[in-house]
């Protein structure tokens, strides 16, 4: 047989393969993720139809000003929700799962809010609720999760979950640039909205560990249970001296198991070198993922783009096509644990170095937190005072910090910055 | 209600979601990964059923020495082979999936050697073919690449797949030691087998990719069309001189589409720092899989251990209990190029280097080859010459490098090493 005919051989039998009935998607929402994902499914449709077994078409398309939701619903198998928000959003979510109609979603906000309204409507109907482009960009978090650890029993996820904040913390360990220059920078080259609150603030990447947190513990876990804070206090100073410690400042998303309870939260913190999430850089997201068995995992890429949402939009409605391995369990009450252990960085502006060391230095004792290392710099009335702790309980620390506040020779806010260990100590 | 009766309230209506049959698991290979996979599934039944609907068990175990195939291959519904070999485990998975039953498995060579007719024999019978804990022990790339890539066009995949090479690679550039002497430090570690051969002549890491580049390309690629180098001839030299341009030895395996057909490699290359593989150290493993719509993803962890290839079969054991999203569609036909463009790092031992580096300029320039950068080392007659080459078609390069061999101020052989550049340039 020749190599062609040989090759239209194999494309006959390939789409032999192709025999249920085309596989309808809702769209709603034709923004730049809408309009991505579009493009994107008509470019894949029949190579997925080789592998799937059906051909996704869109059945319709709803936006905010066109279109009617059940008439697109009646003549759909799944939806897919990329207009964001939560009304009228989370309305469209539970009526198309209540009818048994898969939804796909990239609403962080909608899951963190109002998951446990969504999987228990799919779990009841049977429908699947597909949400990885939420979490990480094209990072794909929740199917590693869900499906490759469904047998593990995971101890703790770190994320970097928000690639503006990351991008911003790079430029600013690369150039020495101010917080606000960095900002504008990544305004500039379109790494930063407008309005950049949700992002700086770390609330957007509390959403994001909500749900992460969530799947890694099946505890309910919604976004008002995450602290966060944000990165709009960070100096080009303190990632300057950090750096002499080995150090690299990131916005860290947590989730881990704690005393039998679990703790959640977003923070800045300082990386040791060795940590799987310091090399991770400019507007890229990653999350480490930790459990005796495997140790831990890393998965990193770039976060969210309007191509990259939409691919991995496509890859849960490719995954809704046929049952899950894995259905996810009715949430368990785990306690939150607000009160963590964890190694401190800080930051002092003094008239009296020497002076205010031993002060610092009686007060930290008194608390309990053991010095671990001290950075040396300025002199005189411009010295700062700036060393790691060993790990410690937050409140604690806090308390040490508090009464170090008050100190005649202390010349300003100190600055307390989470440092992160090495993974499995 | 009470926060007690709350939990145990939870744990009811979890339990009522074991609904089917048990999951029953007849096991093949009783050795170190053998016994891991037995421990973990004990330990991690309960939570499974809950997840999964089924209790996974083990029906029967074979050894080399004791127990009957045909007997636990009519009591399972899957079979996981970690006995290792071809014989006779080829005639067990087929025999499993021609009857139906699924076949999870660790064994990498009957994989890549006779990947075709167990595709073939699962695809007929619609039985599941598990194998991620073939190919980068505790790093999902196969879930990944198959699920949620499934609606991707992968263009290329990088890996570090061999963890015992990446160890002597790490430990030579850290210290400085010869490669003979990382050897031994990796044996006494227990990171390196008594004999390593399979490992540190890319053998091992050769069968992998053949695996990887069958799933990213849907193409057939079998281990013999995977030309492989090893790191026995890399020197601390070279490392070290590397280091100075920016650039880490790893043993880097590649798949990627270049004028229609694909190129599937393993050797030592240099890699950018900006490199999302550069970072990976020690016996970690990493795949680095790129494609249009999501630019990179790349996933890490440990390389294969007891426990974590345990927990990756066990993984495949999960997704076995429900059908699987997309079925691998028969290969289509992908000419296989052998003659690839790279980058090329480039070390001769000379004895008069500015009559030398004319000379090998000349014969450079006259293949068509570029020189990128030149380190000078040395002087007199024991001066080197080190320098990195702009991408070029390999034969050109290599034709260039037997004129350079035979220059009378030679004193060596050369050494050539691949240098990968940025990820989508």
């Amino acid at each position: 047989m020749s190599s062609t005919s040989k090759a239209s051989e194999r494309t006959r039998q390939s789409r032999a393969l192709t025999v249920g009935p085309p596989f309808r998607i809702g769209l709603l929402g034709r923004g730049t993720v809408g309009s991505a994902f579009h493009a994107l499914l008509e470019q894949r449709a029949d190579a997925i139809a080789v592998e799937a077994g059906r051909r996704p078409e869109i059945s319709g398309v709803l936006t905010r000003s066109q279109g009617d939701f059940d008439d697109i619903l009646e003549r759909s198998d799944a939806i897919v929700e990329v207009m964001g928000g939560i009304e009228p959003t989370l309305g469209y979510a539970m009526r198309a799962l209540q009818s048994g109609k898969h939804f796909v979603t990239a609403n962080k906000q909608l899951l963190s809010q109002h998951g446990e309204e969504l999987y228990a409507a799919a779990a009841q109907s049977g429908a699947q609720l597909g949400f990885e482009a939420a979490v990480a960009g094209v990072v794909p978090a929740i199917r590693v999760m869900r499906e490759s650890l469904a047998a593990a029993h995971i101890e703790r996820v770190h994320g970097i979950v928000n690639g503006t904040t990351n991008f911003i913390l790079t430029a600013m360990a690369r150039t020495g640039a101010s917080y606000d220059d960095a900002l504008r920078e990544a305004q500039q080259l379109g790494f930063a909205e407008a309005d950049p609150t949700e992002d700086v603030t770390g609330k957007d990447a509390a959403a994001k560990m909500a749900i992460l947190a969530r799947l890694a513990f099946g505890a309910q876990v919604g976004l008002a249970d995450v602290p966060y804070e944000g990165i709009e206090h960070v100096t080009a100073d303190d990632i300057a001296y950090a750096r002499d410690l080995g150090l690299s400042l990131k916005l860290i998303g947590t989730a881990e198991r704690i005393d039998g309870g679990i703790a959640v939260g977003v923070y800045p913190a300082f990386l040791y070198g060795g940590h799987p999430l310091a090399p991770v850089s400019g507007s890229f997201n990653a999350v480490t993922i930790e459990s005796p068995a495997i140790t831990e995992i890393t998965l990193s890429g770039p976060g969210a783009g309007g191509s990259q949402t939409a691919s991995a939009v496509l890859g849960d409605v490719v995954a809704a096509m046929s049952p899950p391995a894995v259905q996810a369990p009715p949430a368990v009450e785990l306690p939150i644990v607000k009160d963590v252990e964890s190694a401190f960085y800080l930051y002092v502006e003094v008239a009296d170095r020497p002076l205010v060391l031993s002060k610092v230095a009686e007060i930290l004792g008194m608390q309990g937190v053991s010095i671990k290392s001290v950075v040396q710099r300025g002199a005189g009335d411009d010295a700062r005072l700036v060393m790691v702790m060993h790990p410690v309980l937050e409140s604690k620390f806090r308390a040490a910090v508090d009464l170090i506040e008050r100190l005649d020779l202390v010349r300003s806010k100190p600055r307390a910055i989470r440092v992160i260990e090495e993974v499995f100590e």
